[in-house]
């Protein structure tokens, strides 16, 4: 059961995570599980070694290996890191974004393979002076259309503008469009500004952006799950997504199109319980209907019209984030062992201090820190000056 | 107890109707519900013989009562009507737009004289060839603010014209800008147009709109509580927007400046159970921000961005209105005594026929009739091919 503990956050720990993530495209349900049980390097045996329950999973894992040695991959990719810029940041490291951790507990409603691989990363890349965890913690997205109005590019400059000006790092996707408006606002504030990529961070994509990224490598963060070298295929944007609307407060819309990627994005921002923001636009713009279509389909997005209104929402939020759109049941069913032994343990009514809770439990300090960071993201515990209580309406109370 | 009735649509009954109006503002919740009670006749014997328990009200009505004959003035102003060319409407005529009853129960949690004086008109004057009940029937309000953008004048025009070539006549309240767009685009596209006035039907206000009133006088309606004479006090415009409201089966805001008269208009629709559709626009634009404030502070208004979204508002309740926002307590409680005697005749279970409820009741038919229509637009029953019964929720089941 100690397993994970023990290897986490050591170079064999970081190497198995560069070479599941390049094995298999992150977010995958099994996969995650497997690490969350067996530790990333146990998970690497056992799928190097053809054991794996999914059939699909296998065949595919198993054709890669044999086009290339997934250990040797990651042993020469953590070698280049340091001269190509990058660094890896791993769940134990303490620059960790807490935030993507959600994704454990995240259950969509949308069927398809995108929509059901919502696990969190299993390693970051990163290029830049900022810290991850820091600079995430205190964010907000901000994207839209590749296809950008003047009317958009002005608003999105004024919102990244008034963020920066609040201390608020911005994030967005590095695209031509809204998101390279919100980067260059932000940077041009003297604010701190994140690409999440679907890439490589050595080589971001557009390189139409080039310029923008090397000051945003300079200034502020180029993040990616995928290790240098990778490629932006189209998926990739889909799956980088939701750590997007994971990593952040919240997330804005400012431009979209009808039925663009905005409402998928959205979907996953509401399901985290993060705040869903869109600004609107002239109907007779078609770059504003998808902004509509947003706020006509979804009661629980916001529409947001400047930064006062952004930074009340993601105030709002701010202290302890609010549980996923999803019941007690469904949260429940998706823990691991040992969140469960350690969500047990909690009593009825009351508190426990987190060392009764690891006797209680018979589990690791160091354990239950880790299985309560996941239980408080998912609603179902609070913790108060160091002491540890079942929320109410976790459904864990009998 | 059969007061009401013996006048009802008598010459008597609309000119007391008449003096009434003019000596007390439309919307009196007291005169109002003395006229449910005593007849309209019957509440100006009252209120000119001293006999009010409102010392505010029976000061001003003795006041006025002094200065002009409100009897002669009646009298006077019926007979000039038809060279006037203005009708009058009273309840007991089959043209009233029975819609306008829901005032009746309407109550609203914003203090004030003008949120507290919300009951239906006594009478309704009209200018126009079309009949006033059966065009309210299938109608939509547009409204705006009067210095409306070029945008504005745009989507208003559009949706009029969507509204027209679908058949629904466009109400309005006959000001510059979106008000006077809605009236054009409408008459452009060969619909039906209705201009609700906070003045005489004789002397519309703006005058610099005269060409336009003239042209809804020749094919749509020109509509007013107030007599012909009557100035556009400021004050009638908050006074008038509750008919506005209440007319429709929805209203559209196309424009609005910040804190203007528009959350004033959506409070009424939104607490009448009418659909509430707002436009949105750019957030540069000054004539949107109210449009905005109203989508952010109203849960329960929709944003709308072209015709076929106000379609699927009002179809949504055009068959049959949803009761008004308050709960069943405050609807009984408004009820008059015949209404409650109606109320406690039909059974708890099942249906009951009108006859048999006017005899269970020991009403007249007709009366029974009349109390119907105000109990089934409060939600407390539902008729069904002629038979009667409880609506669920209606507080009235034991």
């Amino acid at each position: 059961m100690n397993t994970p503990d023990r290897y986490s956050g050591s170079d064999t720990d970081r190497a198995a995570r560069v070479a599941l993530t390049w094995l298999v495209e992150p977010g995958h349900r099994l996969v995650w599980s497997m690490v969350q049980a067996d530790g990333a390097p146990g998970t690497l045996d056992r799928l190097l070694g053809g054991d794996c329950p999914d059939a699909t999973l296998r065949t595919a894992v198993l054709a890669k290996r044999d086009k290339l040695d997934p250990r040797r991959f990651a042993e020469t990719t953590l070698n280049r890191a340091e001269r190509l810029g990058a660094r890896i940041v791993v769940p134990s490291d303490d620059e960790w974004p807490y935030r993507v951790d959600s994704l454990a507990v995240l259950e969509l409603d949308t069927p398809g393979w995108i929509n059901q691989n919502v696990r969190p990363p299993l390693c970051i890349w990163t290029r830049g002076g900022l810290r991850l965890g820091e600079t995430l913690d205190r964010s907000v997205a901000v994207v839209g259309a590749r296809a950008a109005t003047g009317y958009g590019i002005q608003v999105t400059s004024d919102l990244a503008h008034g963020l920066a000006e609040n201390g608020w790092a911005v994030v967005s996707g590095g695209a031509f469009g809204i998101d390279a408006a919100a980067h260059r606002a932000t940077l041009a504030a003297g604010g701190r500004t994140v690409a999440v990529l679907a890439c490589g961070v050595d080589r971001p994509y557009p390189v139409g952006n080039t310029a923008m990224f090397e000051r945003i490598a300079d200034v502020g963060l180029l993040v990616s799950e995928w290790p240098p070298g990778s490629e932006p295929l189209r998926h990739r944007f889909l799956v980088r997504n939701r750590v997007i609307a994971a990593a952040t407060a919240g997330t804005v819309v400012v431009e979209a199109a009808a039925r663009s990627g905005a409402a998928q994005t959205m979907s996953r921002v509401l399901a985290l319980g993060r705040a869903a923001m869109v600004v609107p636009g002239p109907v007779t713009s078609a770059m504003s209907v998808g902004c509509h279509e947003l706020l006509r389909e979804n009661p629980g997005a916001t529409l947001v019209t400047n930064v006062a209104h952004v930074l009340e929402e993601v105030g709002r939020i701010g202290e302890y984030l609010t549980p996923p759109a999803r019941g007690p049941e469904h949260r429940r069913d998706s823990l691991d062992e040992e969140s469960v032994l350690v969500l047990e343990a909690v009593p009825a009514r009351g508190t426990i201090t987190t060392d009764e809770l690891a006797s209680r439990a018979g589990l690791a300090v160091r354990t239950v820190l880790r299985r309560l960071s996941l239980l408080e993201l998912a609603g179902l515990v609070v913790r108060r000056d160091g002491e540890v209580a079942l929320s109410r309406g976790s459904g864990a109370a009998p």
